[in-house]
């Protein structure tokens, strides 16, 4: 069995530990990546792409921003769509000049990957039959198969940046482990096409044929999103259906201005809220994904995964520069006050916006009424900014 | 049959048709009352006492205020409790200047009697089988039996004021009127004691046993609450076992300075959401309770009461001043938007802040992390102000 040896071992090479290892890299300490899949497997997952200011700092800090800045779009705010209207959210107003940046993880991950290969740290993907041992003791490693070969890697320290169905997670013994968990009783039906957005900005709609997304990636890509029942086929959705039903959900203005054309990708996405704490495990460290899953609504599953990137870069750089384990002992108490705060806005901007068809009539009415009261009120308005751009870490 | 006569009947005689009598009086409007209970009764009905100060105002404006600024306090916070800490919410600083008005309901009822009393206008007591009529045409009135003799009252309009179970709501027919209903699967066991408070502002405590609410009607009359399931009976809670119970659920400052002493009252009364809707139905107009039920978290009952009062007692003066119905024709839509807020806000604060058994480990664990967001965000504690204050008729 051929052995290696790094100091940081990183499971999962999308953009968490594509992330990590170039901050770790940056910062002097040698990090391995292990990937189940392909490279083009990776990049050819469609996410989000609404990125928080603390996000767009820090993929500058991890010297990625360039293509970020000159192709991703700065937004100073979104709309609520309900009843028909339109309503402001105006971020930059609200927040006292914070924005959000419209940039595709997918583009993310592929300048991560550039920069990886740049930096002649080692990534090895379609690795198999991926098993972590040792994290509990001082000596922690994986083995796994790649290109044929059984390898045993040695290293300090695991980073789990392998997602909800990685290994890492799974590696860690049952009762050592809480897990939270709410499955959403709906899905996300997904259309990315090469048209120009129908808005300047993100339009959120609650109606009752269902919640509408207006998204795009750039200037001339679109992404819309429809809610949908779980027993839906993406294949009974034909392009001229989707976009039939996205222009009943959307106002007249909108509907007007909707410019349609053939789906480049669609696919239908559950919503789940998930969180396992800890986040620590020897010398394990669990990050985005691995740990913790927010419905899409708001946007904050690949944020909160930057921050966790941070609070652990953060701590195992104090470990090597200063010998300081402060940073280690704190990294789950650290992320996971973030993570929950994330996740109730996260819950709380789904709840609102979707047509909850089991709940009932008087929470419906609630909700509703929610939706009111926040157009209404300025300080309603501000709370729903700040945490759309995005809580201090 | 004896036959009555006045302009404006209003059924109950509880603090919302008082002041709906009172406001018309000073209008030069015609009413009398009807109520099913004797006065004693009435007054024996132990309700909250925290008055927003658009319904301060009103008070004013119907002419009872003399008592409630010489004896009410004035309260410019209450504190959140939680982890065995209290977090203050400054409704003063928070609101640009708002604030509350501890003065118990029944001292309300106590100053609007006198008023009535003074007014000259009829309020006939112990009124029973009481049948409305005439309100879907031009000439409503009411049947009712009154020392053993049978009356008939003739009138323009007629004012449901009558709560929950009064007659009122129940004369309409049932297609003509849609309910929403939630019922919490807990109650609130409240103890009333001549002892000085614990705090001089409330205390609103979430813990694991329970939740607790430290009031008070005076700076020498307590009013405590206990979260307890809806199977308990208030037989089973000596004073013993409540004190003890309550100190359990406080934090350490608080146990320290509780100072107890023999109840005065002690029940348990039930946490209700409920709504119908629309409010008016021809001539007869609901307020108050009879329309809507908040759970008592954040005490906006008899604020809402007071606002439907408002409404009512605008349209029924536009009416007779200047002939004109607008106000009549939008009172159900003013009140209902202002309603479904208070809802809101009553049902989000007692979900916040109550032991929800009942409910998923991870719904916990997302109203946990709202208090740690709620207390670390301005924008936050500005929108909880703004709510407990009463927003703008």
């Amino acid at each position: 069995m051929k052995t290696l040896r790094t100091q940081v071992l990183i499971v999962g090479a999308g953009p968490s530990g594509l992330l990590l290892g170039q901050l770790l890299h940056k910062a002097g300490v040698a990090n391995l990546i292990l990937e189940r899949q392909t490279g083009d497997y990776v990049l050819g997952r469609i996410r989000a792409g609404v990125l928080e200011q603390t996000c767009v700092d820090l993929l500058d800090e991890a010297g990625v921003g360039v293509r970020m800045h000159a192709e991703g779009l700065v937004h100073d705010g979104f709309e609520l769509m309900f009843d028909g209207q339109r309503h402001r959210i105006d971020l930059k107003q609200l927040t006292g000049g914070k924005t959000v940046t419209v940039y595709g993880q997918t583009e993310v991950t592929h300048d991560l990957m550039d920069a990886r290969a740049a930096s002649g740290q080692q990534t090895l993907y379609s690795a198999a039959d991926v098993e972590l041992f040792g994290f509990d003791g001082d000596r922690p490693g994986a083995r796994c198969t790649v290109d044929g070969e059984r390898l045993e890697i040695h290293c300090d320290f695991i980073a789990g940046c392998d997602g909800y169905h990685g290994v890492s997670r799974a590696s860690v013994p049952a009762d050592a482990i809480q897990s939270y968990e709410k499955v959403y009783p709906f899905g996300w039906l997904g259309l990315l096409s090469d048209t120009p957005p129908v808005s300047h900005e993100l339009i959120y709609g609650r109606h009752e044929r269902g919640f509408t997304l207006c998204s795009m990636r750039s200037h001339t890509r679109s992404r819309y999103y429809l809610q949908v029942p779980l027993t839906e086929q993406v294949g009974d959705w034909s392009d001229e259906r989707f976009w039939d039903e996205l222009r009943l959900r959307v106002d007249a203005r909108a509907a007007a201005a909707l410019v349609t054309g053939p789906s480049l990708e669609k696919s239908i996405a559950p919503l789940r809220s998930f969180v396992a704490e800890p986040m620590r495990f020897g010398r394990l460290f669990l990050a985005g994904d691995a740990a913790h899953i927010v419905p899409p609504t708001g946007a904050k599953g690949l944020n909160l995964a930057a921050s966790d990137v941070y609070y652990l870069w953060q701590a195992l750089s104090e470990h090597y520069r200063e010998r300081s384990e402060a940073g280690i002992e704190h990294y789950s108490a650290r992320c996971l006050s973030r993570i929950w705060k994330a996740e109730r806005f996260s819950w709380w901007f789904t709840t609102l916006m979707h047509n909850l068809s089991n709940e009932p009539a008087i929470d419906a009415k609630l909700h509703r009424s929610e939706l009111d009261y926040l157009v209404s009120s300025d300080s309603a308005k501000a709370t729903m900014a700040e945490n759309y751009v995005g809580l201090p870490w």
